[in-house]
């Protein structure tokens, strides 16, 4: 018995891999793989199709709002974005809240002026800024609604009188949001939604018509919307197990279900650490994520014991990112509630062994 | 049973099928689905390496080439390509030998002069020109070795004296070819490769040299290098299945192997086509793909019992193209003989029924 809990690649409900298994010996019966059906068939267009509407029907989305999936990850975002809203000429306004938000800013300043009207870098990350002004003339503003690395999230969507635009690759549809309060909406799939290898992108039809003329073909938004996501051939399988997965958490109850099971999740994780001064909580106690949960050790030589106790456990992906250390818990929509019972035991017993 | 003759995503071999089939529940006995794996862990980077390795092995690269595996299809690389490797002040060469051709001249127009060293629409793209020049002060000559659309193929490596750059998406690995000659090869995964969703990108050190300053990290081959095709999350399913077919390529005796099974298929389907004036072959004989073999009937409204025919015994994707009607049968490297020796006999019977 394994538990996973990886920051991304990251694990995905059981009957997801049970189903997408059989997929790929026989697609719904027709004795086909799902890796050698034809894009342009009514099979796969069945497949895009019913994913499509899934996004749109599980976030609430008005009919002002377009759902694309394109190749790629959120990397790829970081400068397709500004590519197709920001130019020379143009202010875009970005939070820096993490590495992700950091990489966003890098490359959004070969496209045009980016002006960080926040930074939490001033303390390794560790909490949310507050009481920063978006300028009313930027093309947009853009921050990360959760952040992997460093454990933050923010709780709220800001208020600016600018288009918004939000990575939400470790926190989308784990969490009930206004989305249509939203300009763009991207995220890659392999925490919340799917495989690697594809982004899930929401954009408002109003807001496409600021973007920018005469862009490469596979990189302009407009042009993907007219093709229903399919300008060239989509990265099938993995819009596939997206398909499987948004089947998977609209017959949970959507998104409201899911947000409540991730909120019993996250605090009982964060309820157990908090019980012992063997474990140091970096992030501040309001922007805790509720996804990918960071701590370190009080005393760092424990920090090898504790990793050969989960080795034990079958527990994985509890290593901290290379970047901070310690530890990291990612409890993503699909991890069950039994795989945080089973750490949290194991905490309790690490802190009896410990603090006697 | 099934005949699959889809021009991609298409047929890949059973047991890679199986095998990913497997990984998905249970990878390599570790009790995780190859889509909840970390990439960067020694399980998926031992896949990626042994994936890079083999390309090198089967195409007899040279220690001056590096194998990438990059997001997206060859339509991405339409513009990636200029986008690194030509720029306002520069002219890039082409020749235009179908819409996919077509397409990547059309990008590249996006970044610097292109000039159209020959092309073949004067007659529906059913050739290959020849006769043309390459001017010498070009940034590269760029075209496609393999016309998925209009069945045709380009038999001989072009000479020129600029670098060298081919689109093999529907003919890399499937026949000998001296890849060193080339500076920069691209081929989106989906046909003869592995999963939709990736490219495989072959490019020269040296050639990389030359690239553009001040691009996007995400579209940069010098970055991608530099991380081992590890910059951000990389579609790991997708590569997964490269690295399957990969092995099995190599377990059936490589490209000399396969390129001679390539040509045994094409040359019995050409064949068996010719024999009767019910068929039209609009290609030059010459440059008829081992690939995509394209044809027409005479007497279009024989078309419909043909494809009944064809749906009878199970055959799939016989349909020509939108762009050009008829019929297309895709016999890439996965294709089995028997299915190609079924088509022929089904060929034979209409044959008899129709001629007499």
């Amino acid at each position: 018995m394994k538990h996973n809990f990886n920051a991304g690649p990251s694990i995905l409900p059981k009957e997801v891999f049970e189903e997408a298994s059989r997929a790929i010996v026989d697609f719904n019966n027709t004795g086909l793989s799902i890796l050698e059906i034809g894009h342009r068939t009514p099979l796969f267009e069945a497949v895009m199709d019913e994913a499509v509407s899934l996004v749109k029907e599980l976030m609430k989305l008005s009919p002002d709002k377009e759902v694309l999936f394109l190749h790629g990850g959120a990397s790829t975002q970081f400068f397709q974005v500004p590519m197709n809203f920001l130019s020379q000429e143009k202010k875009a306004a970005y939070l820096d809240c993490g590495v992700w938000g950091t990489k966003a800013i890098k490359e959004a300043k070969l496209f045009g002026q980016v002006h960080v009207v926040g930074s939490s870098s001033d303390k390794n990350y560790t909490y949310i800024p507050h009481g920063y002004d978006v300028p009313n003339d930027a093309a947009y503003f853009h921050y990360t609604t959760n952040n992997t690395i460093e454990g933050t999230q923010m709780h709220s969507i800001p208020q600016c009188n600018v288009p918004l635009i939000a990575d939400m690759s470790s926190d989308i549809l784990s969490r009930d949001l206004d989305f249509n309060q939203f300009d763009f909406i991207y995220a890659g799939a392999q925490k919340n939604i799917g495989a690697a290898g594809v982004n899930l992108v929401v954009v408002d039809k109003d807001f496409l018509l600021k973007a920018n003329q005469h862009l490469p073909s596979m990189m302009d938004y407009r042009v993907h919307v007219a093709n229903g996501s399919m300008l060239n051939t989509p990265p099938v399988f993995a819009i596939y197990v997206c398909l499987l997965t948004l089947r998977w958490l609209k017959k949970l109850g959507g998104i409201p279900a899911i947000e409540k099971l991730n909120k019993q999740k996250a605090s009982l994780l964060y309820t157990t650490l908090e019980k012992s001064s063997l474990f140091h909580l970096p992030v501040h106690q309001e922007d805790r994520s509720l996804m990918n949960a960071v701590f370190t050790m009080t005393d760092a030589s424990l920090e090898k014991d504790f990793l050969l106790l989960c080795k034990r456990e079958g527990m994985i992906g509890i290593e901290g990112h290379r970047n901070v250390g310690g530890f990291r818990v990612s409890m993503y929509n699909a991890m069950p509630m039994s795989s945080v019972e089973a750490l949290t035991e194991l905490i309790n017993e690490f802190i009896n062994k410990y603090s006697s």
